[in-house]
């Protein structure tokens, strides 16, 4: 099954409400989600990086990392950073879904499996993975690269993916791209 | 009613099958699209250039300006090519709405009228103001601001607009932004 | 490639405007759908009905035949209504994909190519093969079998679907199902 | 703000997996549920059922009440059954917006929040909570009014709708129409 890796939301200037438990959870999630991201382009498996925009339709990949960088957790976002040419697509709410070209992109490329890492959990990637299961793509979630804010609710997301919406909740190690 | 000024594929390598022909509808149509967003500009009009990426999702704004800027009719985008912080939706099909940002957009913003400029009036531009009118945006469509391929199409094209989709169809000198 | 005969609007009251002159060519066209229905049933052909609602929510399938065949021409009605048990699918605006459950029941089939007949060959047709196009389904047009109001807009409807949505415009006894 | 009142799946067969938990749950919710649907008629408050139709496409609601009477359990049917001309639509998946004439109705109606019935609680009412807030609708969920299968996180589901979609959470008997 034709896989995608996703990158969801690290382009982030942190200057948002919860920010500060959030950034502590991507700390500790952006090892796994280097590792992930290395690996798929080693093996060539294509990678997205979908990222809100907040709003600002003037703002593009360059524009999104300038900020990012210039925000409150810099250090977060450069590990992670799409480089020039990188399949980057601009979301305006929560899903990666919700009025997006993500679903054709990801049909055109006959891709039927997509892995999501980032943030969120129990938002943006809670929400794509279940706009993905609606559209009978095959999710999996490595659990150790997706980051959260509230601990109860973000483990119930994942137990949520697991059985209701058929995602492989697995170790980022573990997962097949 | 707020209006958005909309720019339809005008980043454009003009390297496809019909390019010779629409290149010259261009050229005629170029200095009254340049009015229209200057126009647009001055009043602080809302603008959004939707541009075709042609497949490749590691196109943003300005990849798809230089490319076409080298393109086979450079002199026909920089005129029009849209400066930094510019609102810019990528597309992958004809329609602007199709798989696209667009429509949020525009709710958000609370335009509820659209003004149609670029290109191919008998494609892109008619199935743009098709998908506007299903919406119930209201649209318009000067018709010396946009190029076509087909003569004969393109005049129909207008027609169809006119008649079945209550566009106002009208000099771009006349049409209020 | 598996094919799907969509019946677009054929469940009409005619009361609109321009009723008169639709009929005349929904008369002409029924004997060519009749006959494409009953080869459709004959070869297990998947048949989709597709049909405003004029904005009434209340209304099925029995109802808005119930409407069609009390309204001002029951007698082209009647031949091409739906028996009980035929899939059916409610629209609010002109092309059968706009916000309808079409593409997602297609999708499911593994339908690749629709042939549409029915009403208005220069709009709810012209305006639903634009959006298959744009999804990447196959179109096919039996030009005997669509009726238009304006007879040089629906010639030039099937041109457009001929050359800038590769549809195959055919007559109806030469079409493939 | 012009509310609707949205009864979710409620026309279920209870043959599926669970079914045996998920029919205790809409036992004890289907009072609530009543009185809310028997104030939104008394107040004139626009209702409208959405519901699964197991990928049957010939079955609207006349079918979809017939099955469901005849299935596990008809006395949890009968009692919400929607009568002859109720705003009716079906759906494929498990959100109410996906891929249905949903949002077209609600914004033609002038609809800005709707009030979620019916069942699951931590499936199609949380996914269509979801995809109602990021349209902008603004969401009630009356807690003893939802049914759930899994209690712990039907408790999950209704925290989340709370705090990070800005739903109402309330009694049905305190849920404004």
């Amino acid at each position: 099954m034709k896989t995608a890796l996703i990158v969801v939301d690290m382009l982030n200037e942190y200057d948002h409400e919860d920010a500060d438990v959030l950034v502590e959870s991507v700390r500790a999630a952006l090892p796994a989600m280097r590792r992930l991201v290395e690996r798929a382009r080693r093996d060539e498996t294509p990678i997205v990086y979908v990222n809100d925009n907040n709003g600002d339709w003037g703002a593009g990949r360059p524009e999104l990392i300038e900020r990012a960088m210039a925000g409150r957790a810099g250090d977060l976002v450069e590990p992670i950073a799409p480089a020039d040419g990188t399949w980057f697509i601009a979301k305006a709410r929560h899903s990666i879904f919700y009025e997006t070209q993500l679903e054709y992109l990801l049909r055109e490329q006959e891709i039927e499996r997509i892995v999501l890492v980032g943030q969120v959990t129990e938002q943006c990637i809670l929400y794509s993975a279940l706009d993905a299961y609606v559209r009978h793509f095959a999710v999996a979630v490595p659990r150790d690269a997706v980051a959260g804010i509230h601990r109860e609710m973000a483990d119930c997301a994942l137990r949520m993916m697991e059985r209701n919406m058929r995602a492989e909740v697995v170790a980022a190690d573990d997962c097949e791209l």
